[in-house]
C-alpha cells in the first residue's frame, strides 16, 4: 500500500522549491516514516527531497526507501553525491545494494569512494549471496583483551560515535582472532572495578559462524542462543564481521516466504510480488506446472492402460478425483510437516525411523477415517454392490497410507543425499502419489470386480 | 536430534554424586550449550544437575531447556525451590511457561513467589495468547524526562544490575506515559554534556504497539523499523512493557511454520512435530482432509452429471487428472502468492484490481503455454481428431485462467470480510477449482463433440 497522505504537499514543496518545509519534513519524523510518506514519489523526486536533509539523516531515510527505488537512484542520479551517500551506508546494506546495481555504474562509483570504504566494498562483494559473509557488517565494537575496563570505556566512546549501535563488545588478540565477548551491561557494572582487564571479564564460550555458512543456519543459531548479534569468523577464527538481529529477521522472513512459495510449487520470487515482471512470474510458476503436467500425463497413460476396467464398471471414473485428492493431499501434508520439522531442527535425519513409524500410524488412522466417511458416496455413486463399496474404501486406505509414507520418505531421502529436502516439495510428492493412486485404484478394482 | 556426547558422564556424575564435576559442567559452557548436552536426561535428572549451579546460572540454563521438560520440572519437582527459580525468570518467559503448567500447580506456586513477581504474573496472565501483552516483558530501563545525562547514568547503573540487557532507555513522565526514547549510544556520546536533560536528548517519534495488538503485526513493525525492542502501551500511551528482538524472532519462526502448514492443509500444530501425540496430529490433518473430501465428492457428482459425454468419447476420462492438476495447481500458486504478499505487507487490499489484472495476464500466458505443450498428449491419447485436441487445449486455457483469477480473488475477498486470508488456503482454493474445472471440461467437450 502506498501512503498518499502527504504526496500532493510534497510535490508542491518540490515545485515551489520550499527548502525550509522540505528540511522540516526530512527531520521531524522517524526516517522509516519519512520514507513511507515518499513511497508515491519517483526515484528522482525522492532524491531531490532527501537532498534537504543533513547527510546522516539523508542516509538513514535512504535506508528505508524501497530496494528497487534505491537501485534506480544510484543508477540515475549524479555520481558524486551518490558516492558520498554510499560511503555513509552501513557496510552490509551497501554491499547488498551494490549487488543489484548495474556493474558499469558500480565501476564508475568505486573510485569516488574513500579508500577504506572502497576496500570494504570489494572485500564484501567477494562473498556469494546467501552466505554469512554477504550478510555481515564490518562495523562492530572490537577491543584488545589487555585493556582495562576504564581504558575500554574511553576507547568505546570513540568507536561508538561512528557506529549505529553497540551490540556486544568483541574481545580480540593482537591479530584480530576472536577471544571472547563482553556485553555493554557487564562493562557498565564493571565500572566499579575500573582496573580489571577485559580478558578476565569476558565470556569465552561464544557462538560464532563461519564466513561461508548459509544465512538460514546463521539465523537458526542466533535464534537458538537469543543473540543480538553473532560474530563471523574465518577458519582460523579470525574475526571478519558481525551479523545483527535485524538482518537475521530479514533472513527469516525471506526464507519463510520462499518456503511458502515452494510448497505451492512457485520458484522463489526474489522480488516483491507486485513489482516482479509478469514474464519472470510466469516462468517461475510455469516450470513447476510443466513438471506437474508431466505427472498428469503419466497418470493419463496409466488410466488408458486400465481402460477395460472402466468399460466393466463406468462408475469407477467418478472416484478418480477422490482417489487423487486423498493421496495427493495426505502426501503433501506429510512432506510439508517433515520439511518444516527438518528446517526448524525440530527433527533431524537420525529420527527417520521414528518419523516413518509415526506417519504410518497416522496414515492408517486417516485412511480408515476417510474410508468410513467414504462409504456414503461409495454407496450412492456405485452400483451399490458390496464389492464396489469395498473397492472405494480399501483404495482410500491404501492410497492414504502410501501418501503419508512416501510423503515423509521422499524429503528424508533428499536430505540424506545432501540435497535441500524442500526441493522434494509437496506438489512434487503429490504428483508422484497421484500416479500411484490411480494404479492402486485400478488394480484393486480389476481384482475385486472380475 | 539429541546430543548424547556427555550423557554417560553426566549420569555417572549424578550417581556418584560428584558435586564438583557437576558444578564445573554447569558453569564452563554457554547456558544454551549446557542445556543441549542435557537433552537426553529426564526432567528429574535435569533438575538434579542444575541444582549444582548458582541460582542465576541455574535460571539461565533452565531457560534453554525444552519447553515440555520445563513444564514437567515445574509440575513434578519440590514447590519451594521451583518457586525460587520461577521468581528469577524473565517476566515474559515466566508467564509463557505458566500458561502451559497445570493450573493447580500454578495456584500452589503463586503464594511462594515474592509479592512483586506474583503481581507481575497475575497481570501478564490476563493477556490472551497471541497478543503483544502475552509476549512482552516488564523488565526494561525507564527514566524520567527531567533527569540529566549524568543522573541518568547513575540511575541506569542501578537498574542495569537487575536486567539482562538494556535495549533502549525509555523516557516517561510522572505517570509512566511514554514520552520518548534514548539509545545507550546517545547516552554515551551525551556524556560530553552531562547536564543536558533527557527530555532534550530523546527521540519523540517512536514506534509503539498496543497491548492487544496481534503478535504477527508486532513482529512486522519491529522488522520494518529495524528495532531491538518495541514498547507496549495501553490506549492512553501508558507504558506497560517491551517486546524484544528475540521474542520477535520466535514469533516470526512460529508464524512461518504455521503458514507453511496451512498451505499444505494442516491445522497449525502448536507443538513440535516429533512430540505431538498422534491423535491430535491426525485430527489436525483429518479435519482438512474431510473438507477436501467433500469437494472431491461434489466433483464426482459433477462427473456423473456428464456421464453421457464419456459414453460418447471414452478418452475424455484420461484427461480428468490433467484438468484437475492444472487448475488446482495454478489456483494454489495464486492463492499462496496473494496470501504471502498480504502477510508480509508487500501488497494490501487496495491493490486488488492490480492483483487480479496481473493474475489474469499470468493466467493467460500459463494457460496458452500449457495448451501448447498439451497438444502432444492430446494428439496421442484422443482419437486424434482436430475437435478433440481443441477440447483439451481450450479447456486448459480456461481452467488455468479460472485458477489464477479465483485463486487470487478468494483470499482478497476473505481479507475484505475481515477474516484471515490464510483461511482461504491453497488446498481449499484448489478444491473449488477442481469442481469448476470438471464442469468447464465437460461443457467444452459436450459442445465441441456433439
Amino acid at each position: 500500500m502506498i501512503n498518499t497522505l502527504y504526496l500532493p504537499e510534497l510535490r508542491e514543496m518540490l515545485q515551489s522549491q520550499d527548502d525550509g518545509a522540505l528540511r522540516e519534513f526530512c527531520t521531524a519524523l522517524h526516517p522509516a516514516r519519512t520514507a513511507e510518506f515518499m513511497e508515491g514519489l519517483t526515484a528522482g523526486e525522492t532524491w531531490q527531497v532527501i537532498q534537504h536533509a543533513e547527510s546522516e539523516i539523508r542516509e538513514e531515510i535512504f535506508l528505508f526507501v524501497d530496494h528497487e527505488k534505491q537501485v534506480e537512484i544510484i543508477e540515475t542520479q549524479k555520481r558524486q553525491p551518490v558516492a558520498s551517500l554510499i560511503a555513509l551506508l552501513p557496510p552490509d546494506d551497501r554491499v547488498d545494494l551494490l549487488h543489484d546495481v548495474d556493474p558499469h555504474v558500480v565501476e564508475a562509483l568505486l573510485p569516488l569512494l574513500p579508500v577504506d570504504e572502497r576496500r570494504d566494498v570489494l572485500r564484501l562483494l567477494e562473498h556469494p549471496e546467501g552466505t554469512a559473509g554477504a550478510v555481515m557488517t564490518t562495523e562492530y565494537a572490537k577491543l584488545a583483551e589487555s585493556l582495562s575496563v576504564s581504558e575500554a570505556f574511553d576507547e568505546l566512546r570513540d568507536q561508538a560515535a561512528e557506529m549505529e549501535t553497540i551490540y556486544y563488545i568483541y574481545v580480540v588478540d593482537d591479530t584480530d582472532h576472536l577471544r571472547g565477548v563482553v556485553s555493554a551491561r557487564q562493562l557498565v557494572s564493571g565500572m566499579g572495578q575500573p582496573d580489571i582487564r577485559l580478558g578476565e571479564l569476558m565470556e569465552t564460550d561464544i557462538a560464532a559462524v563461519l564466513v561461508d555458512e548459509h544465512q538460514e543456519d546463521v539465523a537458526l543459531k542466533v535464534a537458538k542462543f537469543d543473540l543480538l548479534a553473532i560474530p563471523v569468523v574465518d577458519a582460523q577464527r579470525k574475526m571478519l564481521g558481525i551479523i545483527t538481529h535485524d538482518d537475521v529477521i530479514d533472513v527469516l522472513r525471506e526464507e519463510a516466504t520462499e518456503d511458502a512459495h515452494r510448497i505451492a510449487a512457485v520458484d522463489p520470487l526474489e522480488q516483491s510480488y507486485l513489482t516482479i515482471d509478469l514474464f519472470t512470474l510466469s516462468w517461475k510458476r510455469g516450470m513447476w506446472l510443466t513438471i506437474l503436467f508431466i505427472f498428469a500425463f503419466i497418470t493419463a497413460i496409466a488410466l488408458r492402460h486400465y481402460e477395460s476396467g472402466f468399460e466393466m464398471a463406468s462408475w469407477l471414473l467418478l472416484f478418480i478425483p477422490l482417489v487423487i485428492s486423498s493421496g495427493g493431499n495426505t502426501g503433501s501434508q506429510s512432506a510439508t510437516l517433515v520439511i518444516t520439522a527438518l528446517a526448524t531442527k525440530d527433527a533431524t535425519l537420525r529420527d527417520w525411523a521414528k518419523i516413518i513409524r509415526r506417519e504410518l500410524a497416522v496414515g492408517l488412522m486417516l485412511g480408515i477415517f476417510l474410508a468410513v466417511i467414504g462409504t456414503g458416496p461409495a454407496y450412492l455413486l456405485t452400483d451399490g454392490e458390496w464389492a464396489s463399496i469395498f473397492v472405494v474404501c480399501s483404495t482410500l486406505i491404501l492410497v492414504v497410507v502410501c501418501g503419508t509414507v512416501l510423503g515423509s520418505t521422499l524429503p528424508l531421502m533428499f536430505s540424506r543425499l545432501g540435497l535441500d529436502p524442500a526441493l522434494m516439495s509437496s506438489p512434487f510428492v503429490a504428483g508422484i502419489i497421484d500416479i500411484l493412486g490411480i494404479v492402486i485404484y485400478m488394480k484393486v478394482a480389476m481384482t475385486m470386480l472380475k
